[in-house]
């Protein structure tokens, strides 16, 4: 495109609602113009990826998040910034994990691979086996022991392309991995090889937390590339057997100290009544964690910078968090509720960014039909930013305990073409977050927070 | 995100409007999972980007991607596949540009830099002379000759970070490309460079067009990158007076002869209505051209393909074409009218994929009231699949000349806010493109292309 310009701008909508008013649209633009001309969510994220990295629950990398987010807290401008202590489990993948497929002849087709989160190792000599392929649990509770016991079982489930919402394909096809080991160690397997949740063909394999259900053995358990997995199942048609082998030396390590983030611009009218913005800050050990979920918690601090710069004082506390642990245990999500019980908290509102830094498209909406209601009659102040799919729908896990505090709960919902391109695996980076969509993300939030700080919920 | 899942679907929107029926909800999931599951866009995009590469009109490059894509629309299935001679503009670069800015003590800052599309050379020696920097032309006018004669006339001319569409941020800075050497020539400039036209900060020259008025001197130009223009701009405030340096050896050949591809599937009851769709096969020459258009084209591919496979019979005649020298001269898209007129062929529709591959928002309609409103009724069809933002607008540069035969057209409006990152710079390559989102605007062409083939206009 280049010689004559596609006039692309969405048709002006001007038939605001009743409680939307006309000056909300300026306070909102005011707020865009803020992030999109000054805003320092892409910065801050290039210092936690570049400088800091991949921040597993536990490592020393997601202890120097903490202190480098609670010091871009402070620069946005937070009045109070604090941490709240908790433990979290620590896992640890140990040495660069290894594996192949024994070929005719002597030859091995080494494979793409990485320890699934929380998995056991395999002990210093690794695990070979005949290999077993099964598309579903339901192939798998057929072939059961007589055919799965002392193999290798290669849960070969794949995301449905067709969907377009990536996340239900993920969705439905994320159970391997969370439930798989356990389900293959019911029937004897030794070990389980599963196709990485991706949605696309590629070679990286992508990691992910599975927790082991403790009425079986806790076998050792690896993610293969997606095209590892295809050309496996290719091999195995014309094969039949074949024999794998992987070694890891990954353990669950004790609970670990570590700490959510919080920084907050104290209300001025209704102080004690909290609104949450949030994402979480550990990472999987892979990559740098840049949409997963470094762009939620940069765009959160966000938040809280862009009102303050453009000006607007909010009549309740706003808290942008920093969950801690949201990939292996959920624990700083919980702490947060804890605290927020002990303290007798009243939280009216959390938001969370945790569907990667892509533009956004809209919000999900936990809460009462009512609040639904209020919520979508704000609807024509979004359209013209792009974010026009605002209904019912998941938040995010960090938030979703404060359900127990009678928070109403809202999940930005960016486009979600991308974000199983990368998701757990080494290509999550820096240079895979565009400047422009994370900053969208970020004013679609504020835009939200500013809303529901005004007229309450 | 992993532990748990945020259920993202769209809300499924159940009324539909009274002529687009249930059976066309069907038909169109029928095509998307043909895209989705089976699509050969992107890794024909792979072979136009990694086989061919940079193909700028006239060159060795843009006439084996006449071949290859001959080749792949008959893969696609297309009945007939054949080329329309054209001549075209054939522009080379030359030597690779080089240029500075002369520092207090000798040293120099080296420039990153590129020659604009059409520009003279400054022959071989370069050309050296002190700076003026303007930022708009009502700038430049009120400087006039006795500031600008003799200097080289810095345009930064900065894209609008604050507007939604980025296209609209370039169609306003844009002139300083397009017609900042010759208004810079009017007043005794003796060269030019711009700030490049890109949304964000980075290293890159982004090309493009110049056209020179033919009163005034043909001067040299040249783009220099965001970070260079920052960093001048800043000089120039702390020194008032700092000399450039530039040298480029581009230069207007005679006009070469070049073709567009056609393909096209015979209608089955009106084959003399013809639809178009298309993208623009030429490129810059700094890169790959893999959003601009490369994936417009194999867009186009992909609509007959999927039509195809999805076994939908067309009522009237499907044409995809591949323009030739969208870029630099529109050469393409003019013969493709005048060879319409001269066949007194019947255009009904054409529909341009020329914003880049990313996910679909929506369609820009330059076409009848009533027209407009035919396409508007369909609308529920295509909210499932993200696309929403169906309006008046622009549709493409390469079927505008078809207004002259009567066609409705069209423009998918894919989500802009990473077009101008990489717009006419070395970043423009395969890797820089989803395959799901190309995918995705794929699929909404072909469902357009199937309503308007089935309902007409």
């Amino acid at each position: 495109m280049v010689r004559k310009m596609i006039p692309a701008m969405a048709a002006c909508l001007c038939s605001l609602g009743a409680v939307a008013q006309s000056d909300d649209s300026t306070t909102i633009r005011k707020i865009a113009d803020e992030v999109l001309s000054n805003g320092k969510a892409y910065e801050n994220l290039r210092v936690l990826c570049k400088q800091i990295g991949p921040r597993l629950s536990g490592s020393p990398q997601a202890q120097k998040a903490v202190e480098a987010t609670a010091r871009m807290l402070k620069e946005a401008g937070a009045d109070t910034v604090y941490l709240q202590p908790c433990m979290v489990p620590h896992w640890v993948r140990g040495e660069k994990e290894t594996g192949y497929i024994q070929l005719a002849g002597g030859a091995k087709h080494a494979l793409k691979l990485c320890a699934l989160g929380n998995s056991e190792g395999t002990g210093p000599k690794g695990i070979s086996a005949g290999v077993v392929e099964v598309g579903s649990f339901a192939e798998l509770d057929q072939l059961g022991s007589a055919v799965v016991k002392g193999k290798i079982v290669f849960l070969n489930f794949k995301m449905n392309p067709n969907y377009i919402a990536t996340f239900r394909a993920y969705g439905e096809t994320g159970p391997a991995r969370w439930m798989g080991p356990s389900k293959a160690a019911k029937y004897g397997a030794i070990g389980v090889m599963i196709r990485s949740l991706a949605s696309n063909p590629d070679d990286f394999p992508h990691t992910g937390v599975m927790q082991y259900n403790d009425s079986f053995p806790k076998i050792p358990a690896v993610a293969i590339s997606t095209n590892d997995a295809d050309w496996l199942s290719r091999e195995l048609k014309k094969k039949m057997l074949l024999t794998a082998y992987f070694r890891n030396t990954s353990k669950m390590l004790a609970d670990a100290p570590s700490f959510n983030v919080v920084g907050e611009i104290r209300g001025s009218e209704l102080p004690n009544e909290i609104i949450t913005v949030g994402g979480h800050l550990d990472s999987w050990d892979l990559a740098e964690g840049a949409q997963d979920d470094g762009a939620g918690c940069m765009q959160s601090i966000e938040v809280l910078r862009a009102l303050k710069a453009a000006g607007i004082r909010p009549k309740r506390t706003i808290r942008a968090v920093m969950f801690m642990n949201e990939e292996n245990g959920g624990r700083g999500g919980e702490k947060y509720l804890e605290l927020a019980k002990q303290k007798n908290e009243q939280h009216v509102f959390a938001l969370e960014s945790d569907a990667g830094g892509f533009t956004p498209r809209g919000f999900g909406l936990e809460m009462k039909a009512d609040q639904v209601t209020k919520i979508q009659q704000w609807k024509d102040l979004f359209y013209p930013y792009g974010v026009y799919d605002i209904a019912p729908g998941g938040s995010g896990s960090d938030i979703e305990p404060l359900k127990g505090a009678g928070a109403a709960l809202a999940g930005l919902r960016p486009d979600s073409q991308r974000y199983f391109d990368i998701h757990h695996a080494a290509s999550d980076v820096f240079e895979n977050v565009s400047r422009r969509e994370l900053h969208m993300g970020a004013l679609s939030m504020a835009a939200l927070i500013y809303l529901v700080d005004k007229y309450g919920l």
